[in-house]
């Protein structure tokens, strides 16, 4: 096993001004997992759902190799599960239901066949349990990377920044970043977090792009102009699902190489929205990415003076 | 003469957190052309002082071997005055003071050594004032660039489609966009304004940088991530100086030229907002403009997959 992701796979009910869905498979670690199995078939995901979990939608995991051994399957309870509605602008949305469920005492496991693994993302959960999957691994990996999210960065700060300072890589958005480091330059608020231990801090802008900084170095990824969003769930998480996937497919860690995994990221987000919940990640190939990736060189490649 | 500009000269007070200012030099007219006198040497701006503007002001100008005949003295009127307050995020400004004077009845006077100009830059002023100027010149100019905003969309929308229809660049901001085209997606709002008339739509999204839009392509420029902020104003007259100063240099038009001169303007506006009101642009030269170039290169520039 070369990456290992660790993240919720659950229930989520969408509804956005184009529609609405049922409960369809969700959670961080499935849109991490799928964008990166794009790009590496050695990985595996550690999470825990419940026994109403439909053994089909593991099964959507695994039909893109996705290793889900480290899938948790707790008979007796229920998965985790979350409804949200988008507003007209799709920038905004209202949390409608969550239900914590499995994920309220998740202990995550690690199987034995994810062990020495050199690329681990930690995909948005409790800094604790975070904490716990690095505990758990025998081998510190090459690269670990982190997402978090302002429900942490107010309440579970103490052991955010114990997760953060063992991390590489810090994924987060604009807000999130501005309000870890108590300052609303964006580059200044970047200088403030690689202070607490990440090599490379990725901030997310949504429909703005994103930042790379590291090395003193800054990079700016553009988003694809779309015409329509249709479904912006998973989109972050989909954007790191593609930037480690193609770091695992390298297996090489540089400012360079981040640069374009940023775009591998900025790719999969871009397709991720295209259609509801996972839809859309469950049926690209190799081919659709990389003439997807050519429209972000179109969008951001320029002649000198 | 190769360029014409149209736009306001006037005072300007300006509070930022880092400081405020006297009456300075200020107006789109005297960005627009202290911006483009980096790329050429043959611009002539066209606009209105009161008696009450300092010689020393217009000599600036002058200075960047920019023609001022074309700027009128009405003697015994007052010069445009606006004073702006900006908030912490600088993001957000307040008017505090507006007072129009010689701008209410601006005739724009054309001197005859600017008839004949390739390039015309009409900086954000009423639709009337801005068709005035169209009909005052012998020759239609092969490049017109507008600028407009959100007080002419509302208040003077006829005329302002009168405008946009003989224009070849339109640069607006997001919002504008937005509203001009009563459409909120910004692709979409795109293809509505290019059938409006003009060839290129510039959509200009302050620290998230431009989009430009046009002949079916997208290109998405950076903005220049800034520890500090120093003063925001000018900074998007600045961008279009930059952007029609370099189209005048190449005397040409295409897509992938367009997309080198929205760089261009990204470069100027970066340094237009490192110091109060104008003065960045009197102390800038060829080399430092390049090394500018080259950092968004640096900022933009992906490996392939």
């Amino acid at each position: 096993m070369r990456l290992v992701i660790v993240g919720s796979v659950a229930f989520d009910a969408i509804e956005t001004p184009f529609g609405k869905t049922d409960k369809i498979i969700g959670g961080a670690g499935s849109y991490i997992a799928l964008a990166a199995s794009y790009f590496t078939d050695s990985l595996g995901l550690i999470s825990v759902v419940g026994g109403d979990f439909p053994e089909e939608y593991i099964q959507l995991l695994k039909n893109r190799k996705i290793n889900t051994d480290g899938i948790e399957i707790r008979k007796n309870e229920k998965s985790f599960f979350w409804s949200g509605k988008y507003h007209e602008d799709m920038n905004t949305r209202d949390t409608l239901i969550t239900e914590l469920n499995v994920l309220e005492n998740f202990e995550p496991k690690i199987p034995s066949a994810y062990q020495g693994a050199d690329f681990l993302m930690l995909g948005n959960l409790s800094p604790e349990v975070q904490l716990k999957v690095l505990e758990g691994l025998e081998k510190r990996p090459k690269i670990i990377a982190l997402d978090t999210m302002n429900f942490w960065i107010n309440g579970s700060p103490e052991n955010l920044h114990k997760i953060i300072k063992k991390t590489d890589i810090l994924i987060i958005n604009d807000e999130e970043a501005r309000m870890l480091a108590n300052e609303n330059s964006l580059v200044k608020a970047a200088s403030i977090i690689l202070k607490k231990g990440p090599k490379y801090l990725v901030v997310k802008k949504g429909e703005h792009g994103a930042l790379l900084f590291g090395e003193g170095k800054i990079f700016s990824a553009p988003a694809l102009p779309l015409e329509t969003v249709f479904d912006p769930t998973g989109a972050g998480d989909s954007f790191a699902g593609g930037m480690i996937g193609y770091l695992t497919q390298k297996n090489s860690f540089s400012f360079e190489l981040m640069k374009t995994a940023v775009i591998a990221g900025s790719v999969m987000a871009s397709f991720d929205v295209e259609k509801f919940g996972t839809e859309k990640l469950t049926e690209l190939n190799e081919k659709r990415i990389h003439e997807r990736f050519d429209n972000f060189i179109s969008l951001s490649q320029f002649n000198k003076l």
